[in-house]
C-alpha cells in the first residue's frame, strides 16, 4: 500500500478521509482533484501534501498545450494559487510549491517534453528524499527513546502522512524493530479522528501492540506512569523551536511537563519555515464546525450550535525535549541549532547556484 | 422539562442517551428498567441517579404483596443490589440507596400502604433537596466567579444530571441571570459526548452563549486567555479532597495550573465520601471500548483494536481552587474543612437518632 503514487501518466492516492471502512484509490490526471482532495483531508500529513501538490505541478504541465513563455508563466501562477489555497497551516506545501514551481521557472525554453520530464523527475525526488527523510528519522529517534518504552503518540504520522514511513510514527516503527518498544497508545483526536481511523489501522497491519484512547484520556495515563515518552509529528516548527501541530499537541506537552514525560517531535526538516521566528506568526486553519457536531452523518450537537475548531496548535519549544530531523536530534537552545541549520540550507542553495553559474 | 419525575405511581425519566436529536421520555412502574437506564446512561448525572435510584425503590416496594419481615428484608437486598450493582464510582447512588434502605428498615411492622407512602416521601424528599442543593450551589458559586466570566466546563452537570437546576451548570446559569458571566465553552466530552449532546442542548434552551470544542482544544483556548474560570460537578470526593468527575477532569485541572486559571468543582455534600480519605481508593468504571471504536453505528477505528475507556479520572485536591458544595465554599487544606462538615453530618445523624429514641 502506497499512500500515494506516479502512474502511468496519472497520480494515485489513497482516499483517506474512507478509512479505515474503505480502502479507495483516486487515479487522477487532473491537479485540481488533487487540490480538493488536500482540502478535505482525503490527502493529508504534512509531508504527504507537499508531495501531492509536486505531484499536481506535474498533471497541470501535462496539460500545456505550449511552451510559450506566457503560457508556461500562466500554468506556473495558476497551479501554485491552487494548491497554496488549500491548506494554510504545514508549511512542506509551501516548500513543495515553491520547489516545483522554481524548476519550472528555470525550464524556460525547453520543450514540452523537457518541461514535464524535468517537473516529474523532481517531483519523485521530493517523493524519495521523503522517504529517506522518513528512514533516517525512525533511527534517530528510536535511540533516543527510553528502553521498554510506552509511548503515546497523537494524530497520524505513518505511512499514510508521507511519502514513507512516517515521521513520529517511524520512529514507533523502527523501535519495535530493534525490540526498545513495549506499547503504543493513540489518541483518537478529534475531530477527524486520524487516531482512532489512519494510526490504529497502521499499527495494527505493522502488529504493534497498541491502544486506542479518547484524547482526554492522555492526562489519567500519564498519572497512572503508563507513559514514558511522547512522540508527535508536525505541521511547521519555526525558527525558535516552536512547533504547530494538530490540536490537542500543546495540551499534551503541558501535561508531560507536568510528569516529568519526555515530549519529542519528529519533523524532517522540510517542515522547518527558517523565515518565520515564532510560533505566535504561525496561520492556524479553521475547520468547518460541522466536523465537530456530526461525526459521518451522525448529528451529534444541537443544531445552530456555535463551534470553535482550530486544525492545530502552537507548542511553544521550551515544552519540548528534542526536535528529530533527519539531519539530527535538536535539543535546546533551538534557536541555535535551528540557525545552524538555516546555514547549512543557504548554503546549499549558494553552492547550487554558483555551479549553476559555471555550468552555463 | 424534568429530566425525572414521580407521576401517577410511576418514574417518568427523560431518556438521555437519544438527546439530542429525539425527545424520549420512559414511564415505568419497573425498577429493573430504571437501573437499566442507569447502566445504559439514558438516566446520568452522579445526583440524577441517586434520585433515580430512590425511585426506583419505591417501585420496588409497589410490587411487594406482604409486609412480613422475610419479604421486605428480601426486597430490601434485591433492589439494593440492584442499583448499586449499575455503577461504581458516582457515590450519590449508594448514598441514595442507603438512605432508602434505611428507611425501609425503620419501617418494619407498618403496613404495606405506610411503607410505600415513607418511601414515596423520601424518595421526592431526595429530590427536593437536592433541588434546593443546585439552588444554594448555584448562588454560591456564581459569587466566587470572576467577573466577566469565560468559562470552561466539561460533561453535563445542568438538569438532566439532577434534581433541579445544576451543580456547576446552574453557577454558570445563576452568573448569567446576575450579569456576571459572559461566555461558556464547554468540551465536546468524549466518548460519550455529554458536553455536545446535553450541555450544548441545554445552554441553548437557556439562551447563554456558548461555543462547543473538542475536549483538546482546551489547552490552545487556555493559551490565547479565552477562559477565566474552569467549572465542573464531580462524581465522588473523598475526605482529603480528591475529585473523581468524567475523564478528561484531571487533565483539565492541570491545564488550569499551568495556566493559572482557577478551577472550580460543583458538588452537592451527596457527593462526598466521608468514609473514603484519598482519590486513589475511588473505583474508577471501566466502559465498553466500543463507545470509542463506534459513534452510533458509524464504527470509526478498525476491527478488533484495543481500547482503554475509564469514565472517570481523579484530579488532586492540590490542582483544585476551591469546592462549592451547597453548606459552602471549602478552600485548602480540604481534609479539614472536609472533617468539619463530616461533624456537622454526623452530629445531625446523632440528633436524629436522639430524637428518634426521645419519640418512641
Amino acid at each position: 500500500m502506497r499512500s500515494i503514487e506516479w502512474r502511468d501518466g496519472k497520480v494515485r492516492f489513497l482516499d483517506q478521509s474512507q478509512l479505515p471502512a474503505k480502502e479507495i484509490y483516486i487515479e487522477t490526471d487532473d491537479e485540481t482533484v488533487v487540490a480538493r482532495a488536500i482540502k478535505s483531508l482525503a490527502l493529508r500529513g504534512a509531508p504527504l501534501i507537499g508531495i501531492a501538490a509536486a505531484y499536481g505541478f506535474v498533471l497541470a504541465f501535462d496539460r500545456l498545450k505550449s511552451n510559450d513563455v506566457k503560457s508556461v508563466t500562466a500554468c506556473i501562477e495558476r497551479t501554485t494559487h491552487l494548491f497554496v489555497s488549500t491548506r494554510p497551516t504545514a508549511v512542506n506545501l509551501f516548500w513543495a510549491v515553491n520547489r516545483m514551481r522554481n524548476l519550472a521557472i528555470d525550464s524556460a525554453g525547453k520543450s514540452l517534453e523537457g518541461i514535464h520530464a524535468n517537473l516529474l523527475a523532481e517531483a519523485m525526488a521530493i517523493h524519495m528524499e521523503d522517504e529517506e527523510k522518513c528512514r533516517r528519522i525512525g533511527q534517530l529517534g528510536a535511540e533516543i527513546l527510553p528502553n521498554a518504552a510506552s509511548v503515546l503518540t497523537h494524530c497520524n504520522t505513518g505511512s499514510l502522512a508521507t511519502g514513507g514511513d512516517g515521521t513520529a510514527q517511524n520512529i514507533l516503527k523502527t523501535a519495535w524493530e530493534q525490540k526498545k518498544l513495549k506499547h503504543v497508545y493513540m489518541d483518537e483526536t478529534r475531530p477527524l479522528l486520524q487516531g482512532a481511523r489512519l494510526t490504529a489501522w497502521e499499527l495494527q497491519q505493522l502488529q504493534i501492540p497498541s491502544t486506542l484512547i479518547t484524547d482526554s484520556t492522555a492526562a489519567f495515563l500519564m498519572q497512572q506512569g503508563k507513559v514514558n515518552a511522547i512522540v508527535v509529528g508536525a505541521d511547521r516548527v519555526t525558527l525558535n523551536g516552536d512547533v504547530a501541530n494538530k490540536v490537542g499537541t500543546y495540551g499534551l506537552a503541558v501535561l508531560a511537563k507536568h510528569h516529568g514525560v519526555p515530549f519529542y517531535v519528529a519533523a524532517p526538516t522540510t517542515t522547518i519555515d527558517f523565515e518565520m521566528v515564532t510560533g505566535s506568526e504561525i496561520p492556524i486553519e479553521q475547520r468547518s464546525g460541522s466536523e465537530v457536531s456530526k461525526i459521518g452523518n451522525y448529528q451529534i450537537a444541537p443544531e445552530g450550535v456555535d463551534v470553535y475548531s482550530p486544525a492545530f496548535d502552537v507548542t511553544p519549544n521550551e515544552l519540548i525535549t528534542a526536535i528529530v530531523t533527519e539531519k539530527g536530534v535538536l535539543r535546546k537552545p533551538y534557536r541555535e541549532a535551528l540557525e545552524a541549520l538555516k546555514k547549512q540550507d543557504m548554503s546549499k542553495l549558494i553552492r547550487k547556484l554558483s555551479s549553476g553559474r559555471e555550468g552555463r
